[in-house]
């Protein structure tokens, strides 16, 4: 399928109809500046729709979970107007203060906003089991509301706001015709570290479902979009994307992705559910979403502390694909492999040892592993059926040595296949995430 | 019950009837030496009983399984002479060519000391998919014979030439009591990398055992030990301390941890196999054999690549055994936790989010998280029933600064119990680790 899809710039702006802001409002408590400081890097973003949106989520189906999660898990039942997140604090593991502090963020931005009772969505980054510092939330909300507009400099400011440990901004924005219209969807991501998602559309764990950041995504668009139709996109997408990535292996108290989606684009309804086949205008706009959410989750992967290096893992011919996936986890996971990544090493001895202690089905020379481009048909064999290829130790370095490359392991037992997003594990990781005792603001962070 | 053993010098050497050697043949085929050159590495040792000897065994169940371990396991039928181990060469991934090798070593090493034809044990660590330089071992074989004796020094060679990251020796000998016979059992050790055993009597994997270096193990003991009893006295130890430790979460090819007993000491044969309860003659020499085993177990983590801390995770309270290991294996092998220790940093978010993301039933105001010095018991919590206690970050800080240190985490839902034993992650660890594409020794190692 050719794609029908072209790329534009805006964010989470360019649908129409939705307006964004992000300010500085001191959620570390830093103490060295108020409001939109522009010295300072912003701390809370506000998302606003002019109309109700249909809305669509995934959540981290960690048990620990925050309690903006558990607020806008209760919440997707209904449309919504609008998102306030922030960074600098998690309200994870705050207990009963946590979810009376992320309902008043909520209920805060409506008041501010003038919106509905229960048409604002929350989601929070950062320190966990430290409570929100609400004056400071407060003070940000009204901030943030006085900047929302519609202009691309307010969506790099939101996404700005989002930023923990990110080094640069994540967002992305596509427009596609549905009927003759023109539809667009914006997106906008954070996410570092405590980066291997697992999200459900409840947060809950689905029986056998592959197990495994903080990140944070939220998505816009304008087009007209059947609530239940909107979560199984979102709920495909998300397990082709996010839920394929990993900087540490660590999944975190706060994952969330947001589908907010005002129909101002005028096309008719997509509806139909989980029912396929999809209308083609319902696969385009799934093509387009899947798009959206795989370079944000790309995004975040190449971005991943200390990471140097982005490897694709491509599973074929495992047992089925809950197998495919054990082993491309198990991979993309290990710290012998991830290192030896780090120094451009071909290390086949390390990526069969990984496979072997997974839970797929190996059979020793059965195993093929090469290297290729990223998306690259030309593979370079190291290991075929088990056994050492006649490819030299220079050709196979050379295939390694690229900043991105893709990583091809063939079980040869049947079907199953599975892509994992991986990186390399470098000093810079070790060095970036180790305590600092002298700093109690990392405690539970 | 009070400790019936004591502790003795000799390692391998220290029960009646054994010899070992070690000595260097060049296996990596550095081309600098051959034989006992004293200025090389060690990488070629020797264990012989002067009769036949009872054996136990446990192997990676890893299904990428060297040649070495697949002799063993085969062998594990009949009574052994002696153990030919290796270091420089895993002789893993190496196909029909590294099972007829490792057969080699074995009958080679039975002509060398006229043994019968199928005695000898075959034990090896270090370069995946590298075929063995046959000629040297035969050469170090040789060598090896010449200098076996029964002193100390020469139990210190063999330990010498298992190591291959390992920064120190490691080895243990003790001494009991049974019937009024005296009872030695001596071991050695090596592993520093690629440490997450999960090792089974038959390299199989059980269902629902918990998954997860190459480490290699020799056990000597003079007890007279009937077969059965010497296996079920082996997984025990085993559960209790290979099984238990992690320094990467990567489970290698060639885990081995072997027991001779050659019945010398004359006691009366401990026998009964899995029956319980225990003869008390057969709980001593079980207690002196886990004592053994956890006590090299925890000189492997501690000597853990870049290691710089060793911490005990406890988990209790979790809703059953399985649970409570569940628990206790993510935190043990959460990057984000293992570094938080390297800088000594209290950080109870980062252990909740990994218990969270664990299989192992959680919820979350019931979990307490605290720290104890080494098997203390005064224990200073940081978390009670999902909220942080009153204890100060210097005092969490306090906690944590030591080299050693024990976490505890109760869930508070049943009765479950686990232990794991691991370390830091360093930056030490990734720079060891990551490829020197400049080597292509390192290739598949």
């Amino acid at each position: 399928m050719t794609t029908q899809f072209k790329s534009i710039s805006g964010s989470v702006v360019a649908p129409k109809g939705f307006q964004a802001s992000g300010v500085f409002c001191d959620i570390k408590k830093i103490g060295t500046g108020k409001g939109s400081d522009k010295g300072k890097k912003r701390d809370l973003a506000l998302i606003v729709s002019e109309v109700p949106c249909t809305t669509a989520g995934m959540f981290t189906t960690n048990q620990i979970c925050a309690a903006p999660v558990k607020v806008c898990v209760a919440r997707m039942k209904t449309t919504a107007r609008a998102i306030v997140v922030n960074s600098g604090n998690a309200n994870a593991c705050t207990g009963k203060q946590g979810m009376k502090d992320a309902l008043e963020m909520a209920a805060f931005t409506e008041k501010s906003l003038g919106l509905p009772t229960g048409s604002v969505l929350v989601g929070s980054t950062g320190r966990i089991g430290v409570t929100m510092p609400m004056d400071n939330v407060r003070t940000g909300i009204v901030d943030a509301a006085v900047e929302l507009s519609g202009a691309d400099a307010s969506a790099e400011h939101a996404v700005e706001a989002i930023m923990t440990s990110d080094t640069r901004p994540k967002r992305i924005a596509v427009e596609l015709k549905l009927g003759g219209k023109t539809v667009r969807i914006g997106g906008m991501c954070k996410g570092a570290g405590m980066i291997h998602p697992g999200m459900s559309q409840t947060g809950k764990r689905p029986a056998a479902m592959p197990l495994h950041a903080t990140m944070l995504c939220f998505i816009t668009t304008d087009a007209a979009v059947e609530k239940k139709t909107l979560q199984r996109c979102l709920t495909e997408a998300v397990a082709l994307s996010f839920n394929r990535t990993t900087v540490d292996g660590d999944m975190s108290t706060n994952d969330t992705v947001l589908v907010l989606a005002n129909g101002l684009a005028g096309n008719k309804v997509l509806a139909g559910g989980a029912k396929l086949p999809l209308s083609p205008d319902l696969k385009k706009f799934q093509a387009a979403l899947n798009h959206v959410c795989l370079e944000l989750a790309k995004m975040i992967v190449r971005d991943g502390e200390g990471v140097t290096r982005f490897v694709t893992v491509r599973v074929a011919g495992a047992k089925n694909m809950k197998h495919a996936d054990a082993a491309a986890r198990c991979v993309a996971n290990s710290e012998l492999v991830k290192t030896s990544w780090l120094g451009g090493d071909p290390n086949w001895g390390r990526i069969i040892d990984a496979i072997g202690y997974s839970d797929a089905l190996v059979v020793e020379d059965k195993v093929d592993i090469g290297y290729s481009a990223p998306g690259g048909k030309k593979i370079l064999w190291s290991l075929k059926r088990g056994q050492p290829t006649k490819a030299t130790f220079k050709e196979l370095c050379a295939a390694t040595a690229p900043k991105e490359f893709d990583l091809h392991i063939r079980l040869n037992l049947g079907e199953g296949e599975a892509i994992m997003y991986s990186s390399d594990l470098t000093e810079e990781y070790v060095e970036y995430n180790k305590g600092d005792v002298s700093d109690p603001t990392t405690l539970g962070g």
